[in-house]
């Protein structure tokens, strides 16, 4: 399982992955879920991928791939027009990988899959943040619900609801992201610290801000416990 | 979908249902999902209920049968030696009640399913929580673990988590199952008010306190609005 959320906010666009990855509770490695391409100044985009990782290595090399041969005429998401251009090209290359590996598990009855957000920026352009489904079609992020997660959503979906809107400044999204995770960390055991953390701020068109919270972050722990006992203490003193 | 929980405390046994079954979006109806069977002072059996509503009925059915019945020689809830004989009853006759309705559903490739909290005390015996999977088998609370949950578990999860013990009381019992129960009416629509509400105190073997909460009950909106407004305070106050 994995957690990646995304918001989508008026100062910019913020970010947040775990890295676990499992192939049953018995077979638990840890893989960056973040990557960032960008242009400084010029293009940003940033990809956090939750499923299957035979699907999302596979859709982040024929991006990169992409990339790094424009003369092979492949669409490129670091050269096009617009970003609902750049998310058209991930939700297609995705599907297409999908499709190819589940032919070859086709025997073994196994079906592969996977999601991505997509949260980018090129120089005149706004901001844009994107869901992109296993089968290639895609949602985007409004004002109405400035966030968007993969994985494992449920448990840190109350706190998003509860305190996110468009107008939340860089460093209470940074909270609340945070907080959503510690959520879903202390409920699902698939999912798992090291965190990427990134800021796209505003029309900077670039990563503002990357963190990598280990494990034994102190900042992340206290965080943790001060959550914790804010909602011990909010809980004695209602009254029912 | 529904959310039901419940508690297994030293001081007794507090158990919260939603109403609602859906058949798609467009086909909501209210059922009451708590089911009470008692002989005052000797014995209390409540049953809670998720999944599939032709097989919760007929497998309701078929308890108050055996019940009504005894002549006929099905083993009954309320004749049952132990607790543990109550949850294999039970066990056995969703299993079958399933597999009763499986068969008729087979053409049209559709499978049914559901599940049950069994919360349960006879007089001389200890109180006892059972969670009934859809085949019949059984696991129950402990002091590590003083909970049970059916349905739609996830959003309500983190509260008990962070707040029950088994030595919670009652009175704080029931506002953390409350909000439990308010978290998840916040995230999925298909779970929704009015809801049912009881305690069964230890001992007493009988249903001590019993409650319907409608939607447009006063003291549950004071308190969820009291509940968002305890974790926006939280969250300001957190730094990180």
């Amino acid at each position: 399982m994995t957690y990646c959320v995304g918001l989508l906010l008026k100062a910019g666009m913020v970010l947040l992955s775990d890295t676990r990855t499992n192939a049953g509770l018995d077979n638990i490695a840890t893989y960056r879920k973040m990557f960032v391409f960008e242009d400084p100044g010029e293009r940003v985009v940033t990809l956090l991928t939750a499923g299957s990782l035979s699907v999302t290595q596979t859709t982040l090399a024929r991006l990169r791939e992409a990339i790094d041969h424009p003369e092979e005429g492949v669409p490129s998401i670091m050269t096009a027009q617009t970003m609902l251009e750049v998310a058209e090209i991930v939700g297609n290359t995705l599907a297409s990988v999908r499709h190819d590996i589940d032919v070859r598990m086709e025997a073994s009855k196994v079906s592969t899959s996977a999601s991505m957000i997509v949260a980018g920026q090129r120089k005149g352009g706004t901001m844009r943040l994107f869901l992109i489904y296993p089968e290639g079609n895609f949602i985007e992020a409004t004002e109405d619900t400035p966030y968007l997660q993969i994985g494992e959503h449920k448990y840190g979906k109350p706190i998003l609801d509860r305190v996110v809107t468009p107008d939340t400044s860089l460093e209470d999204a940074r909270k609340a992201v945070l907080l959503s995770m510690d959520s879903t960390l202390r409920s699902n055991l698939s999912v798992g610290m090291p965190l990427d953390f990134a800021v796209i701020e505003k029309d900077a068109c670039r990563v503002s801000r990357r963190q990598r919270i280990e494990a034994q972050d102190e900042d992340f722990r206290a965080m943790s416990q001060a959550w914790s006992n804010a909602l011990r203490d909010g809980f004695q003193k209602i009254r029912i």
